[in-house]
């Protein structure tokens, strides 16, 4: 078997995150920050100690400015309710994935959100000569996905925060297919908000993800999409302003944050620049493979310095789905094909409304299986 | 060491549930409902087994009325906003949590809800003769706390309900301390939405929860507080009417619901009512050993069959930490001190602002164990 759906989650996990959340759940699994006692304190700490590493992966000066969420849908939903209010707009890219889109149209039924999209090429990239404008006058919020979950293109978000922020609005980075996959700082890239998943470049269990807070925001002016106990201010029908706790709230998934952290401290000690590299020279050997085979289109950025190793293809006169049943009934390998909740991006790149066949390695990936992968589509292709 | 703190979290759990997250983790971790590979297939196969296993166990005919969240705040939240519009009232009893109370006086502020609460008697339990012409004229929501977390008083769930629907009303009942501790079901109860915890009673790991919807709730009516991919309907930017996609967004938490369907067919198999059984006989024991100490004062119903497991009590003249602090440190006896995220209950029930120590049995705990409690608080408090 050969698991190629590395951007829907990452499979296998290092064995380091199994570990890590069979030991939370043996040793020290009380309620964090409700009790005094020790398993409650170890708990915490466990929680802490995440919180610490993924700021240092992102560089958040503050772990506290860390919050957790379900999911990176829910840290965007948390972003989007905390920053729009009612008439505001938004600029968004053209490869937006649904966890932003469905959000922004509900608020602009019912809250008055004009949301705005920024066009993008058919390689997935946004020409950021056309974004300056669309910020003008008073947009609230730019949303860009770092990379995209169909393409793998890069956004230049440096630059798009630079504008953004010269017009007065915040950054929203989605950053769910590039954390532990590509280096972010989220201070080089400008965002104010860094919205991250756990369980695909971090290596963790899914139930993990969450946002960054840069330096800039003031958390306490922001309006908690979800509110509840959270063990501190236990006094008060208010909500705390502290961080975390103003976000956070009832029980945290211990378990799974205890998996994050050792998934991104296995990310750390390979390092993320090593693991890019790595990647790229599969997407360049799966790239260069995919364009001798005949009728098939590869849907992205040209430059591999703009992508992801995130690949998606569509077969002339073939169905994805078709080919996706093939890969995996007859060679073992296994893809993600359709529209990978994107149906915007896929409008962008011109592949709406059937969708592509996305191959997308992780860590544990190796050139063999490459092959293996190109080996397999030739036959499934050839049989046209 | 003996855990006193189920009602926080349970601990430890069964083997069976580490069992089925290992399991889950190694053998079928894709992103269920998302690619049509067999990781996922098998990803999603778990998830519904899950949610086949809740909805016998509560009573839900449809387990596609199951909804699974973060926890069981997150499931009230979302409850709370799908129902309330502004200037809409809810009536809520005395010993809410703080799961209830913090989003109810936030959207009091910004939405105008009207929030009546029902007083409470000293032992936590809710004069039903009150209620009734607290819901008319035409509140939208009777919000009730099945068991309370302070006190363990059990609500009358189902004269609650009459009362509610008879005014026309929606019916919350939080069951977040009673699932798996005390026989539900929800057509019984008359709850519209059931919420429930996935680690408590349920012995699942933290990041579970959920709520599941009365057969008279029309889902498609109400708004969900989270938008975003579900997998299904991708060429859409609106959300999808069916469930439960309308509610669970982004990538679920498959192994946290792996190891829930374990805890739940662990509960299943020993039985609520033999569970609920052995509960109450550790509890009596405790009660009446703890009515044999000078000073201390129980807090919580007579009757037992009034009661979950949960006691809280006061020690006159001595400060609840402190008394913590010494069964953790002296005792290796592990409970919760002070408010409990729960300030509207302790106002009732005459212990604001210092709050109550919280002895919490779970199922692995023994008569013996007991007895070792009840030896150590005759010595903590003889030293006063």
């Amino acid at each position: 078997m050969i698991y190629m759906d590395h951007a829907a989650t990452s499979w296998p996990k290092p064995p380091e995150v199994l570990k890590a959340m069979i030991q939370y759940l043996e040793e020290s699994g009380g309620n964090p920050g409700r009790s005094g006692h020790r398993l409650s304190v170890a708990a915490g700490r466990i929680i802490y100690e995440t919180r610490e590493a993924v700021a240092e992966l992102l560089g958040v000066r503050d772990p506290l400015r860390v919050i957790f969420t379900l999911n990176a849908t829910h840290a965007i939903n948390l972003v989007l309710r905390a920053t729009l209010r009612p008439g505001d707009r938004v600029v968004v890219t053209g490869m937006e994935h649904n966890a932003v889109m469905r959000p922004l149209r509900a608020m602009a039924v019912k809250h008055g959100i004009q949301v705005v999209v920024a066009p993008a090429q058919s390689d997935g990239s946004t020409d950021v000569a056309q974004v300056g404008p669309l910020l003008q006058p008073k947009a609230r919020l730019l949303v860009a996905a770092h990379a995209s979950n169909v393409t793998g293109t890069l956004a230049p978000m440096e630059e798009l925060s630079r504008l953004a922020h010269a017009a007065g609005a915040l950054v929203l980075a989605d950053a769910a297919q590039t954390v532990g996959a590509v280096p972010i700082g989220i201070g080089h890239m400008g965002a104010d908000f860094l919205v991250f998943s756990g369980h695909k470049g971090l290596l963790g269990p899914p139930g993990t993800g969450g946002v960054a807070l840069g330096d800039g925001v003031d958390a306490t002016a922001l309006e908690p999409l979800i509110l509840g106990g959270t063990g501190s201010r236990s006094e008060s029908e208010e909500p705390p302003a502290h961080l975390p706790d103003r976000f956070e709230v009832g029980t945290p998934n211990g378990v799974g944050l205890a998996g994050l952290g050792a998934g991104v401290r296995w990310v750390q000690s390979h390092g993320v620049e090593e693991l890019r590299a790595r990647e790229m020279s599969l997407r360049r050997q799966l790239v260069e493979g995919l364009k001798t085979l005949r009728g098939v289109v590869v849907h992205g950025p040209r430059n591999p310095a703009d992508a992801t190793a995130v690949v998606s293809f569509t077969v002339l006169g073939r169905s994805v789905s078709e080919i996706g049943s093939q890969l995996d009934e007859r060679f073992g390998i296994l893809c993600r094909v359709g529209l990978h909740c994107a149906p915007r991006a896929h409008r962008s790149i011109g592949t709406y409304p059937e969708g592509t066949v996305r191959l997308s390695p992780g860590p544990f990936i190796e050139p063999a299986d490459i092959d293996a992968v190109l080996s397999a589509l030739r036959q499934v292709v050839a049989r046209s």
